[in-house]
């Protein structure tokens, strides 16, 4: 099997690029997350994302715990192929492990960051099951 | 001048963070950049998106030599303090080096990471005056 593609993409010292996942219908930036080679091969692979995570040092399937899967609709690449988009359906409608539907909650207003959008449920209840 | 929103934000250990370009109307995701601390401080201060130029390690006024500016309507932070969106209007309609709107052009196919958005305006008739 072939893997150009993969070799094309320009991984940084550490194997990984930045992954945007993308909201397919709102255009909401739902997060940011970071994957290696074996992540974005089976991000193709089982068309729902999948990323490395540096905390846990190991491949997260996106909503493995939290049943908050995002399929895959359609994948990019930047122009200094260093950046992946992923354009995707977010089950459950909660992108955010602080039960916010994205993670890009806070907004700058008078000189602090302030959170302006709504928890939709509580983390104890997404992960604790 | 309190700069406790700036000590928010956890640099990596280069100093800097990725910051994402969002068209404040379509919602297309227009480029990845980063900033460091300057870079951050100078965009919310004048209203427009000011980047850290990892290769040519200086700060980046966009649209300094192509005119296409990014000019600032919102700025959010990820639940980890470790990412950056900005809602920008991007003057000029174009985004990226290459002349096209925006810099996520590839996308795979049957394997490989193929152009599917047209070239708006020659590259040399944008950087070139």
């Amino acid at each position: 099997m072939t893997e150009l593609w993969l070799d094309q993409v320009r991984w940084n010292s550490d194997g990984l690029v930045p992954a945007i996942a993308q909201d397919h219908l709102s255009g909401k930036v739902l997060m940011v997350a970071w994957m290696n080679r074996e992540a974005l091969a089976l991000t193709v692979q089982e068309k729902r994302a999948i990323y490395w995570s540096r905390s846990r040092q190991k491949l997260w399937r996106k909503g493995e715990e939290s049943g908050h899967i995002q399929q895959l609709h359609d994948i990019r690449l930047d122009c200094d192929d260093d950046v992946i988009l992923l354009s995707v359906e977010q089950l459950g409608g909660i992108a955010c492990h602080t039960g916010r539907e994205h993670c890009f909650f806070k907004t700058l207003s008078d000189g602090e960051w302030v959170a302006v959008e709504p928890v939709l449920k509580d983390p104890q209840k997404i992960y604790d099951k």
